[in-house]
């Protein structure tokens, strides 16, 4: 299991956890909670798949799917959902930031696996980082998170760049990996602190606004 | 010609009929009409055909594109958008259960014959089901008929999960494909009749709204 | 470099010019403008290649990157979103024309190398066309023209068959492409002048809306 195998178990589960509990707030039964976070976790890497014309992974291995039922049999047995709002709010922003910066880096990455130039390494990684983020939002009937708030799909494009430049520069290893994840997490998680919208775009003062509404 | 290419023929019939109520429900030209019919009736196989990244069928066979058009032929000459609309709403709900019933195994068995595993079987069962009904709805503006009946895309998902079932225990066969197609035939036009939604879900009461409104 | 490729390029840099005047009449930052310019110029190619199971052409080939850039800057140059509101309003129609009937004919002719039946080829010429004009609405947030205009999805499908018959004649030649472009692109101008929808859908009147409203 290299790092890249890791910041994608990380990145399933995280966004296992994060449709896991839009899927409580939003009240759904038992069966409909486990498509959310199902969806959510792998469905931006369906889209990247279909993207490349290949046969998305998690139909034919089981790795995701197990770790997404582990992922939220922990969740139900920790009651994970039946924590206090705030608490709930922070645990859901922790896990979709990670969720973020962790597929941005492996989508990236199966662009340059493929030759890709640096608009195919970028649009991969978007694609996988944001999909899981869109489809668990439309499911509930949400806006998605990322037509709401400018800096979420910027920060997935400036992964791929420097993953592509990483690539070019012949510097791409597990620790400019692992840097490049620890960068993206901690720009998304500062970004969401200081309510920054993208400097220029229409900005409506996204910054108070919680995931976890009432 | 075996069951599987028969079941398939009758799912295309009947969504194309589908398609020609609704376009005529909606006062859409002949040219319109066409459009509707034939994307409700091969909307579906082309997403699960770009889902496992294979040009969709009905881009090189004519088979499907020669039931539509005597389909819709046919229709036209027994003029079936003139008769009363407590007919028309049956023969839709009808038409549209056969549909969904046929085309969740089609599209199930597409997976199994890539051996895809469990999670793809059903996903396959499912676009190919309900991709149509989705695009037929969107084309005309109405809110897809998935999203208004909880128990309609459950209906592919167990047909999905039980051909995947027949088939790891061996039991894959003419006959116990053309049971699972009336089983799920049955039950859709059960759930219909009594206005069934999921339960846990929010149920908004849809069971007695007609698809054919005024 | 053969007709189709110059057709190609034509289209690319018209969608590319329609996408800035849409980036800039919505009052986006320069990376809004150039992403909205690059999807409209490369979104109907990409729906295209993944309809058939290709990896997007853009992901590989630089020549369509390099063309949206040299033309954004060039628009930029020249000042185009600076010019009063009725000559850019000409310049949006006249530009997204172009592109519609250049990315049918591209389109369809990816079909043709496919041997693909009519339907296949009417619908990759159709989606090459208005994919990109209906991304570039999405992304920011206005109803596709394609929705607001019946005509201008017809245009497409008839550049579309025109195209396939011309090939089952065997006339197809950078003479007939030039002249089937030709046609296209005139008919598209003359129904936006004369303000024609499709006789017998719902014509809500557009005749006389501009898409560059105030």
């Amino acid at each position: 299991m290299n790092t890249t195998d890791i910041i994608n178990i990380i990145g399933t589960a995280a966004f296992a956890i994060s449709g896991y509990l839009v899927g409580f707030r939003k009240r759904l039964d038992i069966l409909g909670v486990v498509i959310v976070a199902l969806l959510t976790a792998v469905g931006g890497g369906m889209i990247r798949d279909v993207l490349v014309g290949q046969i998305p992974q998690v139909f034919t291995h089981n790795t995701a799917l197990i770790v997404i039922f582990i992922t939220l049999f922990t969740a139900w047995l920790l009651r994970l959902h039946t924590r206090q709002r705030r608490a709930l709010a922070t645990l859901f922003i922790v896990a979709d930031a990670i969720g973020l910066a962790a597929f941005s880096i492996t989508g990236a990455q199966v662009g340059l696996g493929l030759d890709l130039n640096v608009f195919g390494v970028i649009t991969l990684g978007f694609v996988t980082a944001v999909g899981g983020g869109i489809v668990r939002d439309m499911l509930v009937n949400d806006v998605p998170i990322i037509l709401r708030k400018d800096f979420y799909g910027s920060i997935a494009i400036l992964i791929g760049a420097g993953l592509y430049l990483l690539d070019r520069l012949g510097w791409a290893n597990a620790f400019t990996l692992n840097l490049l994840f620890g960068l993206g997490l901690a720009t998304r998680l500062l970004v969401h602190r200081w309510g920054l919208g993208l400097p220029g775009f229409q900005n409506h003062g996204h910054g108070t606004d919680s995931n976890i509404p009432d």
